[in-house]
């Protein structure tokens, strides 16, 4: 099967002008197929901030309410989505935005919980996405760039997870692909020791994850990220890494520095 | 040649729910191939004044400065072409947005003038659209919706007006479909009245038009858009008509109501 690449980077790449022009470089770079899905970044709260839309919690969670689903289509669908479109335009890579809307790719459901309305925030699983759409954009050499954002399917946008985007397309796109799935943040991977970057862990399978959860040695901010991507490993994708944004061409190369997870 | 109809809308389409859903409704109903094109609305000023962007006017040309820029980016190419892509997607068309950057649908060149510096803003042509992108998609049963942005390949987006995205759009595709762009605007059609909606002239061709201008019979307002028309049927399209969003039914029929343009 032919490789593909699903790539995913956070607030931390896009709000830093730099990084973000060195990892899209690298990104381009990449010659094998490639999707690309990006989180918000700062630049969403501060522009939020000017339209006086304060974060809304309720018992701690946020909520995606109407002022805020429309702050999220803008930033993330429009602001976000196509400065990340233009500069790989000008970089040799044809990258297309999409949301989740576009096209149908990603159908979801809207969330519901009796104890805390979510708001507009969508749940979707690899069975809904629509690789007739991806599969024929790639054909067409073109590098689909997808911001975290669904639709309902009845004229609604849904605010969805990066991560579970990312997810459920690598195992979506598993049965045509051999899917690296590639989660970029901010360490160069998942640490023994939360302040040590030398002390990555090179490989996390299913024992190894459960010993480790035992002995509490996982950052809580990480697991659900292995989680998920054991979950995406269990459903077809060939293997996933957890790495720095910087070390994007070690981790899609046959010697990766990064937590492998298979 | 098969049809396809390139259909233009402007802001008091997209500020007007009723009216949006109306049109929309209609659009969707359309059984030929179609593309459309939108652009901006009041909602972009009132986001603009909330984020104390305030429009900014040279020789009294409006500029697109560093500001304008991120708010159009922002809300033609993240909120109204979301709304109009997650609605459409609910009532059975299967609707991707684009801007100009996407899939390198439309580079433009930023507009260079020695008297006044426009900013921001793309010019561009038929001969630079991307007609591959268009016709693959078109091709997949997608129905295009593209914001009035393009990019200079250098990393930039570039404003750009609708009117002329929709008339480079019909023109370069012209070759391969029997085109009918469509102005939507205010009025029925061109009124010799401007106060009389039942006063719509059918039909325009470059002799009447030569006439009516020698006449002053023509509103100023739309004088550009008719020129705009007449430079696209001299290229290939095979008609423009000039009507009322609400008439769209009528006039991508037999039987248009709207001004005639050929």
């Amino acid at each position: 099967m032919e490789k593909l690449f699903v790539i995913k980077i956070g607030g931390n790449v896009i709000d830093d002008e730099k990084l973000f022009q060195s990892f899209a470089n690298k990104f381009s770079s990449i010659k094998e197929k490639k999707i690309l899905i990006h989180g918000g970044g700062k630049i969403a709260t501060e522009i939020g901030k000017s339209l006086n839309i304060e974060p809304n919690y309720v018992n701690g969670r946020r909520i995606t309410d109407d002022a805020t689903l429309q702050l999220v289509t803008m930033v993330y669908g429009g602001l976000i989505n196509k400065k990340i479109v233009a500069y790989l335009q000008s970089i040799n890579c044809n990258a297309i935005g999409l949301t989740g809307a576009d096209g149908n790719l990603l159908p979801a459901t809207k969330r519901i919980n009796n104890e805390v309305d979510f708001g507009w925030v969508g749940d979707t699983d690899e069975k809904k996405v629509n690789t007739k759409l991806l599969n024929s954009l790639l054909i067409n050499n073109l590098t689909p760039i997808i911001a975290p954002l669904t639709h309902d399917s009845k004229g609604n946008i849904l605010n969805t997870n990066a991560d579970t985007i990312a997810s459920v397309i690598a195992t979506a796109l598993s049965k045509t692909y051999e899917v690296h799935l590639i989660f970029c943040f901010e360490k160069r991977g998942v640490l023994n020791d939360m302040n040590d970057e030398n002390s990555v862990i090179s490989l996390i399978n299913d024992n190894e994850f459960v010993k480790l959860k035992s002995e509490n040695k996982i950052h809580s901010g990480i697991l659900p990220k292995i989680e998920n991507a054991l979950q995406a490993t269990g459903k077809g994708v060939r293997e996933v890494v957890i790495g720095k944004a910087e070390d994007l061409l070690l981790n899609t190369s046959e010697s990766v520095i990064g937590t492998r997870i298979v």
